[in-house]
């Protein structure tokens, strides 16, 4: 790929360099030698960007002005990143692959183009759209629907009933359909719920590794259009995850709460049950959400509270001590 | 089923109704048809009961005393909706069905009806008694003992020596019988202690997807009767948890911990090792608790404090900029 | 064993026994009957030191010194039980057994005494070295290459292009090599950007059940020498852990942080992305560490500070509501 190809494909701007010199892969400041291309869009690494052979560096308008080295300069480095490398490593595509060893019920529908690993079983009533590839002992139960061009990794289970929309990516060991945890207690013991519902996972979801998606209770647990989740999430039954929400590893979510659209959890956060969070909600690592949020904004800590106010609160918990102490003396003097 | 039978199946009393009526299925509040029974357990969904076009409600006896639709009212909604739901959709039965992809070895010992899907691999030496259904996938290693009626859905891998009473039911991809995380620092490097305990699950156990259970060092990890557990909970070597507890998703138990009867364990709550839970104890989600705990009741928060004590420190922990300006500036004044 | 051995073997001395006595394996101290070693390495268990029936008791040099009964007494009673029981029970020898069951493409290259079990799939390109046991339902994708004499419990998944070194054991369900998270905001979607690095796992490593270790965007994820990883842990791209490393249970590590070197993490814990962690820290369970950690030492909480200091804070927390009511009747009298 030439330089002036790259410049073009994400629409930034190359200086002191040769348009017509080539980059093949991409790599690390650290690691790109003269024929790869790397990309600095953390300020932590700019020390790289001076010592990095990369043959060129995507780096922001207005970052490091005075670098005089080849350089091709976008609004997001990041987002460069991701589409050059897209461009350069695109998914490989399915060729109407079977393995022998697959067991596939006669009463399941593929696609013509479909690829199944080895391994890996199919039941009756199952659906899968063209495009799609079933990694190595996959196991898909009875009338789960796949759209078109779903990738399963391997050892993935999708439970019966599920519906996964187009473009669905799921990562090795997820488990989509797990009865949810719904028990009453009957006085002596506890009685389960039967678990009747399904999961519905909208168009181009992404899933992690060993993550867990609980089916209904009744009706429908949904992951809405273009979610990105982590590995080792947990979402429990009746759970609605809104369009282009992305969830960090190991964060869990309660049964029914209902997330707005575009909201971000980090990792190990987690959502009380029968809540609903605001659109546009943006929660930090670990933090607890126990009660409605009806308001876009960055929150933290357990309970959840303004961004802003926990990093304060946080700052004088250790200075408590202190506090006490002074408090203490001034009773006592 | 008429509404005379749910009433007497539940102990419950129809008003506004027609006992003759019939419903078939069960829905929530807001998707029921005229055909299908719904129910009202969370004040949250009060309003759903007016607008519901479900056949019946099942409702609190003293809830919407005013509502003139056709009700049953109980003592205990959610239970009474258990009770209809197992009714309604009862267990399937096991029915000596013997996948041939199956792997069994010819010293293994299952009682006749044992159904085993495609991909189970079966070691020598286990044993699986009657009414059991192995889901696909599962692989049961050397001499590991199934009781009656145990369930396990695809790909759960129960290891050696583990022993699993009646009824046990277990999602997708739970892991029973993994080496414990025993290691002793030699001065140079850990060396690994071999954990040669076994996993005993008693009775009427349920285990959620892609949940660990560590075979004891020594001994036993022990889950008491009727326990009931999430999904992607951690339980460390030698363990014990007292029977019907409950234990939320992403929970944790670290070594030798020994949990009381009936406690119950909010998502994400740890508790640390070799400590001892009284009877009847509730954490809060995020619970840690560092310390034994002798006195039944509710507690939060880590390291975990009664919950009222907590609720009400958290209150004052967003409040804690205020209260250090305020003492800041008492005493420069 | 005689006990004079097992003296001899742990470099401890034996009181009050017979020297020629035999013990054949280890129990705990109440569970050890006459021809079992118990061992007494937590203060919390002294009473059961009295009333254990065990043949002899592996002890603290100064711990319980009026005890007449057969003991051995070393410097390090847990390092001691390591040393007994790795001897008693060796892990077993590959014998170079192949399942007729397994898949194994003819473009890998296995060592002759490799032992491959039931359900196995096997693809191109992938080495495994001599002494090597791939547990049943083990997949591992290819150009992954596993070093001499790993152990893979059932259902692992190693991903493409992985790396382990030698003597790396890897509890079930573990999945090593998945995408890490990574996606750019387009301004209308997330746009993946494809994970095309790879995981390094070194020598003497071990890796819990249904732990996930994602391959790097670009570049490695690093496991260090000797290593040892519990359930349940996320490790995000690019993440490199130092050598001889502990981390316990459901712990989690935000991509391309560098932990350094004899680090400990307890269960839940997590670390922010793009951190560095000096060698020698320990981090409580639940800590959240948010900035990086240049000084060895112990930590705590979330945000993580000094253990001590997060003691003492932790211990006003709960006597918040006092202190504030105490300043409130203050600025009011």
């Amino acid at each position: 790929m030439r330089l002036s190809e790259v410049a073009a494909l994400v629409a930034g701007q190359l200086e002191h360099g040769n348009a017509e010199a080539h980059i093949d892969t991409v790599n690390t400041l650290l690691l790109a030698t003269s024929t790869q291309l790397a990309f600095l869009a953390n300020t932590t690494y700019q020390q790289d960007a001076l010592t990095s052979q990369a043959g060129v560096i995507i780096i922001g308008l207005a970052v490091m002005p005075e670098l005089s080295r080849p350089v091709i300069r976008v609004q997001d480095p990041y987002l460069a990143y991701a589409q050059i490398q897209s461009h350069l490593q695109p998914q490989p595509k399915s060729q109407g692959l079977r393995a022998k060893s697959a067991i596939i019920h006669p009463e399941a529908e593929l696609a013509d183009d479909v690829d199944i690993a080895d391994g890996v079983i199919i039941e009756a009533g199952v659906y899968i759209g063209e495009g799609s590839r079933i990694g190595a002992g996959c196991i898909i139960e009875k009338n789960a629907h796949l759209s078109s061009q779903c990738f399963l990794h391997p050892k993935v289970v999708i439970c019966a009933d599920s519906h996964l929309g187009k473009r669905v990516l799921i990562q090795a060991g997820a488990v989509i359909g797990s009865d949810g945890f719904g028990f009453a207690w009957s006085g002596q013991a506890f009685i389960k719920i039967p678990q009747v519902g399904r999961v519905v996972i909208e168009d181009d979801v992404e899933i992690g590794a060993n993550t867990c998606i609980d089916r209904a209770a009744l009706g429908e647990t949904r992951i809405g259009y273009g979610v990105k989740i982590d590995n080792l999430v947990q979402i429990a039954h009746n759970v609605e995850i809104g369009a282009h929400s992305a969830i960090a590893g190991q964060a869990g979510f309660a049964g029914s709460s209902k997330i707005g659209k575009g909201c971000q959890f980090g990792g190990q956060s987690a959502v009380a049950g029968h809540l609903e969070i605001s659109d546009g909600c943006s929660f930090a690592g670990k933090s607890g959400i126990m009660s409605n949020v009806d308001k876009a904004g960055q929150y933290s800590g357990y309970p959840a509270i303004p961004l802003r106010t926990w990093l304060r609160s946080s700052a004088i918990f250790s200075r408590l001590p202190k506090l006490w102490s002074t408090l203490i003396s001034k009773k006592t003097s």
